[in-house]
């Protein structure tokens, strides 16, 4: 098994865990992009977010929310907070293991940087996918 | 009530819906990153993800992984894409209803940037942190 969050699951690499149920796994990233950055994954491999089981993925984000209350969330926006997973490397992924970043926010330096490049709004593109994008869900729900 | 997403919930504004459950919703983001860029939210109103209860999180995923392979996603890295969901005003969150996005990221140019100011490792700084954490978790959980 050559795969490093399968390793740290299974204890054959030393991670930072902070929280783990039979499904999800919680460890500090070592390389922070801010104090408290945490990777959430499931006990299972793979690769991308659309290859986990929905059971597994059921446990991911309320494990999430878990570790935010622990680092700090509250009501107002004292504490603030991004929750990012990347898949394909393009898309900023590094390890081939789904991994979930919950990413605190403290400044402007530090945490998530985010570009936004919106495109303004255009109805008739709006319903060419919508179109298709339906006949798809149909298809596989 | 006020908020833009409950309002498109309710039907009171109309969306291009993609995706319906009790619990959770999905409809095209009228400016997209990308085409075929997604949102996606509880059925409950909450500002902040740790507000949210955790039967309503653990839809949202098997809910995302539905609309990633509807919109393309396949094993290989053909199909690259970004789930994100922002906290708070220096995190990028606009509107005040949870939601997550689901961004298809086809080219540099396209999609979500993503700024990554990595720190180095600091050993002493993150047994800090985990000693904290796992006294709020044990805490809390
Ligand atoms: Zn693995
Ligand atoms: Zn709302």
């Amino acid at each position: 098994m050559s795969c490093l969050f399968c390793r740290i699951i299974k204890g054959e690499i030393p991670a930072f865990k902070v929280y783990e149920t039979s499904k999800v796994y919680a460890f500090l990233d070592i390389n922070p992009l801010a104090e408290g950055h945490t990777l959430l994954i499931p006990k299972v491999h793979g690769a991308k977010m659309h290859e986990i089981p929905d059971d597994y993925l059921a446990e991911i984000l309320p494990a999430a929310r878990k570790i935010a209350l622990a680092l700090g969330a509250t009501q107002d926006d004292a504490f603030q907070y991004n929750v990012l997973q990347n898949n394909g490397t393009l898309a900023h992924q590094v390890v081939q293991h789904v991994h979930f970043h919950v990413i605190p926010k403290p400044n402007e330096a530090e945490g998530l940087g985010i570009g936004w490049p919106g495109k303004p709004t255009d109805f008739d593109a709006l319903k060419k996918t919508h179109e298709a994008l339906l006949k798809k869900l149909e298809g596989k729900l």
